[in-house]
């Protein structure tokens, strides 16, 4: 269990030197962490009993059907309401990213009446997390910040990934040739940060099940950095989808 | 280089036999098998001069930027266009999804003026597959047909399944308890195929790099029938996204 003021990098070393018969970590590996254990870590946790929701909150929670001091919490992180259905508050965060309640959750936290906010600028909280590994361990080592989200059209919560530091976020495949040599087309992005956080999930579990830290080994990165988590996200106003269907007050 | 009437089964036992040192396929393995080899195998492909441009396709064409006997092959395989924008084609399949271009694509087709549809039925593709390899190897295998698709709010192409057997498409979590015994939330759903789909995409790679056929080891698949892909897609009516913003005529 991860606590407040925990050193996230000496946690993970210590737990893959205690698993393994090789060495802890090596060189061009991907560690991918859970977005909550850095909040634990970063103390991001919330008790409810502190937070006095606005008029807004309030209206959205009756809307929602959510508790309005998280409706509260949920606003203060985000810069526009998507969708606001019975069950469903979907929200741009002030990260950019679009995703439900704001990363806000209950889950996993032990604490009745308390939630977790994401970790405060995740992509800066990657990039510290890769240099400790990095120095640490002397080889290149890249790190993801992940979460789920659920998403559009498909049942499921997928990974995403919350920072990257040490390996490309984004890979544009543009002009590639394929099998035959005709160059890929425009559509051809692939994700790498958040095809990392999606095996991450496959292989971590959810529940009492989770395991929240998940070693990638063999894609062979580098530990350079290029490019940060914003890659991955489209930007404000020119996603088709990430639009309120009305006025949310 | 796989053509019409390839014995998909065959051809994937030969080649895992060839790279491993060890049994080709053990008991609990998923085999990932992207849609574009099955389309192939199954004669999918489309002469485009053989293809008369609707009126409908030549306008929606004209919105898109896009070839307008492509955009006759969507519109036959699509239910409802949900956005036509320079560039952009999204529709509701026939099959139930919602993506771009109804996953028709000339990438690594190999022949001009070519196009592959979807296989005709994937979900039967798995069945069938699935069974032919559990019987030649007399183990419980998994498979998931993979496509990848493209996403609101985020950058990139992840993987989806388009037909899956042998194993869970979506797992659901609700009320399973946490660390701490709290029940999870009804948002807890593991979309089980759509992740191995992910991770097929994030090892096969795409262009002339890419491999079609992924073995997922570890995963202790049991090769049952629960579900199908239809359980990880949103009910057409149900999706607050999958809804045209004006009318495509």
């Amino acid at each position: 269990m991860v606590a407040e003021g925990d050193d996230l990098a000496a946690l993970i070393l210590s737990a893959a030197q205690a698993g393994g018969d090789g060495p802890s970590l090596v060189g061009g590996d991907v560690v991918a962490v859970t977005g909550k254990i850095v909040s634990k870590a970063e103390g991001r946790l919330v008790d409810l009993s502190s937070v006095e929701p606005s008029p807004r909150a309030h209206r959205l929670a009756a809307v929602t059907d959510k508790d309005a001091r998280v409706v509260e919490l949920v606003l203060r992180e985000s810069a526009a309401v998507i969708r606001a259905r019975p069950g469903v508050l979907l929200v741009t965060h002030t990260l950019g990213f679009t995703s439900a309640m704001a990363g806000i959750d209950a889950s996993n936290v032990g604490r009745d009446d308390h939630v977790l906010l994401l970790p405060e600028n995740p992509q800066r909280s990657a990039e510290r997390l890769q240099e400790a590994l990095s120095t640490a361990t002397g080889v290149p080592i890249g790190v993801v910040i992940t979460d789920s989200h659920g998403r559009p059209f498909r049942v499921g919560n997928t990974g995403v990934a919350l920072g990257v530091a040490g390996l490309d976020a984004l890979v544009e495949l543009e002009g590639e040739p394929d099998l035959f040599g005709r160059a890929l087309s425009t559509a051809s992005k692939f994700p790498l940060a958040d095809l990392v956080a999606s095996a991450a999930v496959l292989l971590g579990g959810e529940g009492s099940q989770g395991t929240p830290v998940v070693i990638v080994r063999g894609l062979g990165v580098d530990g350079g950095r290029r490019g940060s988590v914003a890659d991955l996200v489209r930007p404000v106003g020119t996603d088709m989808f990430a639009v309120p269907d009305r006025d949310y007050g």
